[in-house]
């Protein structure tokens, strides 16, 4: 690729390579009449600014760093939840408007985030999902604009976007209770304190203490989000024998699980089980009956945490914004009315 | 972020900042005896190498570009569908492990694909799906290593991965017939000389004549492949009135939607109809029941494309590779025996 230089460009123009520079950053106000000159030869060179050369001494990349869970440590990224690349088709679209394109990675025993982030000298980094306490250590190093989604991380540092975990679980136990459902079982991933599981399950007590239902420790089961995790959960409840007419499931994925769990042991959902998910995924409507499910806005997240992304970029010293986006209930086929 | 630069490297180690390049790049032959004074001062430093910088004196920005269609021009990439999902995480796996990181993004109206390349000086591209045209002519432009996943492009400057769909479509086709269907529905995106799905509708036809049952262009159903076209499909075999006990479609997605359309008919799978898909993708195994299906495996095809495209850079002469991955038909519950 032989490639037109700036000075090729400014020769042209007949102006100098800094008045070019200038024109192409926008930083200070040039003549109506130089812009022109230098925007036309610009035109007829076929010129393209070297993003990695401008990125040496204008320090923006125009390049969004996302990180996305692993599978294992090592392993594929973590795509087999369409959550994230729903989200993720989102941030590159809104990312792309505005001229920044998407670099993705997880981050690798070999080689840090720190380390990424300053190689690929990165305008900024949007973080999907909760790390280890050590991982937000580390990243506040890189000294730039963060914004996480979905971390209950205290940290000033960042900037998030998240929904209010607790009021969509209660939506979700509050449709259960008003259809008459009294027994019912609540499938979580690891509840840890001040992880997201544990503030769905206080929106599920919160709903069960408004309508007087006394809260079972029995009816609540563990395990990781995941469809297998889903499939196990529902197999454990069956052989549990405890109880149940109506189930919350705290992530969408779990829910897709319990629903093959319940299918695969001979029960029908809704006639012998009701299932409520969590999330709204695009293949919760794929399935038979379709999931009645608490709708988060995915595409939203990614777009507000491109947005919120810019703006700290433009105004360094944008104080930590948190941003709760809402939740609905979205009715399908999976409750029925007792 | 105050950085060590080569030069602070260069100073610590006692020699040029042009031996710290050489010990870098591996281009010339360095005595272990400096290289181990190069290597120590890096880590007193915690010298990184800025690869923004280094490609401009190097050619290489360790970045390789990943091209997903989109849903429409201009808006989300195309991650509804998780074939899509699953090869961009399989791409990003491999690449990681040889350090090279994966920049995605569509082509949009305001810029070409070939200006992005230009601009951040890809190393390599691989492109999913195919493609007008006019978007292979221009990409060629680029004069950089391109791999193609799943395109039928006859151009000897790509590499190809890819799958032989006529035997695959074959497969479903004779599973059907083994299981004593007779009459078989097609369902198809649009079936286009050269396309895939005319390559599909080939495989069903020779299994069709294997077993002497006559071609029926009535059975032939084609839209677009997405899950709304499957219901819709569904929806007019139904309608049509003519008779079927089989259905092949020629992807999951256009089949998860077909069961969809057929569970709101009140039609059940394997019951009323048999279905086999093509993929397996991911979500297939959460339906109830289990879609029957061609595995192809997506994420071998992620892994062959990187290595591909890396032979590639590393051999700028590498003639055009074709690659036909292997195909095999998984069983599940959706086919029923006659």
């Amino acid at each position: 690729m032989s490639r037109a230089t700036l000075k090729d460009v400014a020769e042209l123009a007949g102006v100098s390579s800094a008045t070019v520079s200038y024109v192409l950053n926008g930083k200070r106000t040039i003549s109506e009449d130089t812009k022109n000159r230098v925007y036309s030869a610009i035109e007829q060179l076929d010129y393209v600014p070297d993003l990695n050369a401008r990125s040496l001494s204008m320090r923006d990349s125009k390049l969004i760093g996302v990180v996305v869970p692993q599978t294992e440590p090592g392993e594929l990224l973590m795509f087999q939840n369409s959550f994230y690349s729903e989200a993720l088709g989102s941030i590159e679209y809104y990312a792309r408007q505005k001229g920044y394109h998407i670099l993705i990675s997880a981050t690798d025993a070999n080689e840090s985030y720190l380390t990424l982030a300053k190689k690929r000298n990165l305008d900024g980094i949007i973080v999907i999902g909760m790390y280890p306490n050590e991982f937000y250590q580390q990243m506040k190093k890189t000294q730039i604009p963060i914004v996480l989604i979905d971390s209950y991380t205290n940290d000033h540092y960042y900037h998030n976007i998240r929904i209010d975990d607790a009021y969509g679980s209660y939506l979700a136990t509050k449709h259960m209770l008003e259809n008459g459902h009294r027994k019912i079982a609540f499938f979580a991933g690891q509840i840890k304190e001040n992880g997201v599981m544990k503030k769905r399950l206080v929106g599920y007590r919160q709903a069960l203490e408004e309508y007087d239902v006394a809260f079972d420790e029995k009816l609540i089961f563990e395990d990781r989000i995941d469809y297998e995790s889903g499939i196990a959960l529902a197999q454990r409840l069956i052989s549990s024998g405890v109880e149940a007419t109506g189930i919350i499931a705290a992530a969408d994925i779990l829910a897709i699980g319990a629903m093959k769990g319940l299918y695969d042991a001979g029960c029908r959902v809704p006639d012998d089980y009701s299932i409520i998910g969590f999330d709204d995924l695009e293949i919760s409507k794929y399935l038979t009956p379709g999931l009645t499910t608490v709708k988060q806005q995915i595409s939203l997240k990614g777009q507000r945490a491109v947005e919120l992304l810019l703006k700290h970029i433009d105004e360094p010293n944008l104080p930590k914004q948190e941003e709760i986006l809402p939740l609905e209930l979205i009715e399908r086929g999976s409750v029925k009315k007792l």
